[in-house]
């Protein structure tokens, strides 16, 4: 970096993430390292409006339309909150597939809200960069949930333990965590995944999820992996969106038998995931998952992972 | 203790306990100092079975029948576990007043079996002694739930995670913390506060008392007195039992307006507790409920208590 003019560019990197964690229906989130997606902001002095310049990469078909692409939707809430009035051309490098349960609208609106706090040296907290970026989920989902944003912005295991002004926590995690997450090649609109959901749950049901809730925290604090992966149970959620998944019980019941601490529908699916203690055992869960979608004719792809430690991160660029 | 015949009586003192703590319904649970019940065994080698021989205290009006009453139902259950053929003696003294919401039942049936454990040298461990006093619970509330017993006997603040079997994990309690109880004179059954609970409840208020949940787990660990008061909310139990209760909305905001960090039903009721960072908040806690509940026509009792860390203990007597 010299000492000369500032730069006109930034590009950042938010990470995909994995929501709900089978026992934390819209409050816990993880993220992934390896795959992710990519948005570079470049001033444009030419005009006073936000442009998509680009979007490549896994995706191309998403709307280039300012009000309707959750990059631009975020970056246009942000702008109207700090008051910035110089135009800016959007590029969006789509890494995670569309509808995959991999956070793929959080990261785009998460990248973008990152890239203009550091283009325009704003110094948000990450409390009001979550504020944004929501507002590009509402557009995608129809509701503002953090557990997805929340993991891509802040990395690592998060709780959303508020919502109005969202608070977010980061729990701890044990080292050895590996995490094998594989995507059958086909989508679910988060919307579609919502509404398979029991409006109301028995309170007996709401108990026993409270129990694996407080055993999985507890596992998380003391280090224990066996305690975080009994705990991992979902009779809820997981069960009522299964059938919008070819595969899924055949992927469970493989990477239970392959030896996984734990196994869940990634978000809205149909991604799945699967915790291990160690890469052996994360290749072997690997294997299972894409065994049992390939039996149901599926195509997939397929990472193993950390829970990593970074959120979104700043690649190129200085700002303004 | 000489080297002389071995002891044939002993007296356990098992705590209060708060069940529920706010945010944890059927799960959290802590015990109190200064208040509980006490169970003396004596071997009675002229029988061979069960007999109450005495039952004083703040309540004698409790059943004499050794298969009605709580502590001699979980002693039956462990003399069958154990294969114990010698008769048993037992002498009842109840500190808890009767539906409180204080836990009694279960410090009496915790009482005594860990009087029995003692006296024939059985070195149950504390799961195995929680399952035979929750059949005792069985018997008082028509359901087993371990809130109450589990943290009469493992004491602090403890997180039922599971219930067959039944696992019991002890959460960290900051030690500034001071409890505030105050008990209206009046009864409520355990099963009348069960009937007034909705069956169902919808989805989103469960998400609600998740992010709750994890902030109350996340305060503890960290040792975050105000994160634990912020995440003591319950929008389904309590507003559901207040109405059982006269002067509780009246406690509740006086609670708060002493400066209390969060405040909650007792269990069933109608006893209810509030947390404070220092006793002279709990104190001017407990004058504001004693104060809304003599508006309600309601004498009381109170007591202030750090979260105990003792469970339930052999006061005297070594066993045979």
């Amino acid at each position: 970096m010299s000492g000369s003019a500032p730069e006109r560019s930034v590009t950042v990197f938010a990470p995909a993430t994995v929501a709900n964690v089978a026992v934390g229906f819209d409050v816990l989130g993880f993220a992934l390292d390896g795959v992710g997606d990519r948005v570079t902001l470049t001033l444009d002095e030419s005009s006073s409006g936000l442009t998509i310049e680009s979007i490549s990469g896994v995706e191309v078909d998403l709307p280039k339309e300012a009000d309707r692409n959750t990059a631009t939707v975020a970056l246009a809430a942000l702008v109207r909150g700090c008051g910035v009035e110089t135009g800016l051309a959007v590029a969006l490098q789509k890494g995670i597939p569309l509808g995959s349960g991999m956070g793929g609208s959080a990261a785009s609106a998460v990248a973008a809200v990152v890239a203009a706090d550091r283009l325009f040296r704003l110094d948000l907290s990450r409390e009001e960069l979550l504020r944004y970026a929501l507002e590009g989920e509402r557009v995608a989902s129809g509701a503002a949930h953090a557990d997805n944003a929340a993991p891509c912005l802040w990395g690592g295991l998060t709780a959303a333990i508020a919502h109005d002004p969202p608070e977010v926590v980061r729990l701890p995690v044990p080292d050895a965590l590996v995490c094998t997450l594989v995507h059958p090649r086909m989508r679910i609109e988060t919307r579609a995944a919502r509404e398979v959901l029991p409006r109301e749950i028995p309170l007996g049901a709401w108990v026993e999820q409270s129990m694996h809730l407080c055993g999985f925290l507890v596992g998380c604090f003391e280090g224990d992996l066996s305690r975080m992966g009994r705990s991992m149970v979902d009779r809820i959620v997981g069960p009522a969106r299964s059938s919008l998944i070819p595969g899924h019980d055949r992927a469970r019941d493989g990477a239970v038998r392959a030896g996984a601490l734990g196994f869940g529908i990634a978000g809205s699916g149909p991604s799945v995931f699967a915790w291990s203690s160690s890469p052996d055992t994360a290749r072997a869960v690997e294997r299972e998952l894409r065994a049992a979608f390939a039996a149901a004719g599926l195509d997939t792809d397929s990472w193993i992972s950390p829970v990593s430690r970074r959120g979104a991160r700043v690649e190129s660029g200085c700002g303004s």
